[in-house]
């Protein structure tokens, strides 16, 4: 099945070089199609890296592996296989994996537990070890490609490149941070996430660099859903070089930490919309602003609820602003609330305030609104002070065509 | 929009008359549709009550005020609203139950606290009294109707009348169950249930009427689930009419409990499966036995989580036998779960088996099987002994269409 563009895709960024940062791609034959699908990511000595993983119960050999390599700290090199998850696959597929890493480890000279891998794509067939050795000679052959040709290879049923750039001012350096993400179906991450990977030139210390990314993947990854099925394989890397050569980041103390911070939130943040935006048949945009709730942690998992409810997603498919299913939504939530204290608004017109519809409820202001791509959903509880912003896209019928009407 | 029948359906039962028992139907209009649409049951004085209802925290005035009734064990009266939930309208919505309860507790000469009530529809608009009050008139003079009838006019978007029925020898006396439910989307009940109404001759004492009905509902209405979805006006009543002159049932220690609850439970489980046969949308009836969790409430959310994931209700849709969803969907239950002891299987076949998919597996019967309308899946953890069935429908075009191509 050819997919057609998301209608909510971006343009790719112009994306700047990282000192450090060398990929490549080669075709390895995942899958029957004509395109790269390995990618490797060179990175210099001294790398440091962080990273969120899935929560999965039953998560890939290159999720275990990652977890495992990350205590150390440092990277050396990135391989992802694009087509072919890995996942359920025992012995063989964990022997598959760790092949992959000791080659790469030989060719660059450095320790296997440096090198870190991903895959991606239908779960319980192990990674054909014969493509995935030959793949991997082909790569190491291949001169180094543009970010937007790497966003392109990791990719599996996306129908656009997402890339994310940021620069911040780190004591008397410019940094720059260059990343690029995949995924459209199976997103609901849980502490956890996609297939990302976020380079900088910074030079940071890893304990630092994994502090800033789990703080941003809380309120970003961790606030995206697309259908509320959660990956075997999610993966967020951050990997810093040093090459800017700034003083190295060691805590919030150190100058330019905080700038620093931001724009890595910054990233994490357009990698995760980008992802919504190339949710499996997304038409629509929804960003669901939840106040008053009596936590921060209460009003994501509202949130979560209105964004992974089917009734609340069909209706904004069928531009119906039909908030009683916002309603049933937040009452099942299993979070605190109350019914007479709750506000609910569609593109900044409230339907109904503190339990009651609104006696001068106007819809046309939110009809007009539905008619859009880009859809807000505001949910006041009227109980404290917890908030927070959750992403999803609408429910329509390419969802079912893309994942039924086609075998996999 | 005209919904055809779903291709699940079954034929509306040979119900009994139960003694004590008198149903009519009238036209309120709450929907400009040229059906009934309010429901009236007499019941015999003395007639016992026990119920289940939604945990929603936006729950509909009717739900609060079956549960304020319900402490005091007798019902002389249901009222059943359809195409109008009443559900988030405040002191209107609330004013509009209460006078509904009153008109009938005259008519009838009773406590208004032995008048049930329920409505089921639109969220968000105030029951309109002057409708209400003239259906009530209409039904007060309406002849008595059929069990069939009765379950049409409680119906929404429901494509088949859904009644279930059972016998129990109680002693020396047969005794005789009769029941009707509704309900086809926003069905995710979790400790509670749909509109679903059971009747009896039976004389049962309220408490252990209530203990067998919260029992019967853990393992039926509680493992259904077509959309995830809660709705705000979950309901089970039973009532329990003491016409069959039976001993009271006090407990299981009377002559004829174990049989009554045998009865009890096989219509909460007829209803249940009922209720999924008509899920929206839904093409195929689908069976999850897990097995082999820590315990049965852990294998009953893995089942539920499975039963949930749209990538797995879209495979069954697509008649693909992507067990790999499978495993993602048990990886992100949040249950103990153990990638390598964990099998899977369609239909009676094996796919994968302890963590790794069989080498001789035969894809040929998995695929047959899944052409019917009835889909098995088996799950064993190899953790424990605890199991659970849970019931669901696959998700389907139409289940986007009936709730988002069409305004509510």
């Amino acid at each position: 099945m050819e997919l057609e563009t998301s209608p909510l895709a971006l343009p790719f960024p112009d994306m700047p070089q990282i000192a450090g940062v060398t990929a490549r791609i080669a075709r390895a034959g995942y899958k029957d199609w004509g395109r790269c699908d390995l990618t490797l990511v060179e990175l210099a000595e001294g790398t440091a890296v962080a990273g969120v993983l899935t929560q999965s119960k039953c998560a890939s050999p290159e999720v275990e592996l990652c977890r495992a390599h990350l205590s150390q700290g440092k990277a050396r090199a990135l391989i992802v296989n694009a087509g072919n998850s890995n996942a359920f696959t025992g012995d063989r597929g964990r022997a598959a994996a760790i092949e992959m890493i000791e080659i790469v480890a030989a060719h660059l000279g450095c320790p296997g537990e440096q090198v870190f891998s991903s895959s991606t794509g239908v779960i319980g067939v192990p990674l054909p070890r014969d493509k995935s050795v030959a793949g991997l000679q082909a790569v190491f052959e291949a001169t180094p490609c543009s970010w937007e040709e790497a966003a392109n290879a990791i990719g599996t049923t996306d129908t656009f490149p997402k890339g994310a750039t940021a620069r911040a001012v780190v004591g008397a350096k410019t940094v720059t941070l260059a990343a690029i993400i995949k995924g459209s179906g199976m997103i609901a991450p849980d502490m956890a996430t996609m297939l990302g990977y976020i380079f900088t030139d910074a030079a940071v210390e890893p304990a630092f660099l994994q502090q800033l990314l789990a703080a941003s993947n809380a309120d970003t990854f961790s606030c995206i859903t697309v259908d509320s099925d959660t990956s075997t394989s999610d993966t967020v890397l951050a990997f810093a070089t040093g090459k800017a050569a700034n003083a190295p980041l060691e805590s919030f103390d150190s100058p330019g930490a905080d700038a620093f911070a931001a724009a890595l939130h910054d990233v994490c943040r357009q990698l995760a919309q980008l992802v919504v935006r190339d949710g499996e048949g997304a038409q629509k945009f929804i960003t669901i602003d939840v106040t008053g709730a009596v936590s921060d942690e209460s009003a994501r998992w509202i949130g979560l609820a209105i964004a992974n409810s089917p009734l609340v997603k069909t209706a904004i498919a069928g531009e119906d602003a039909n908030w009683g299913r916002v309603v049933m939504a937040v009452g099942k939530a299993g979070e605190p609330a109350d019914r007479d204290r709750l506000s609910i608004g569609f593109g900044g017109t409230w339907c109904a305030k503190e339990g009651l519809p609104l006696a001068d409820y106007d819809e046309a202001p939110v009809a007009a609104h539905l008619k859009g791509r880009e859809v807000d959903i505001a949910v006041d509880l009227g109980l404290g002070t917890g908030r927070a912003t959750v992403w999803t896209c609408d429910l329509t019928h390419g969802y079912i065509s893309i994942n039924a009407d086609y075998r996999s």
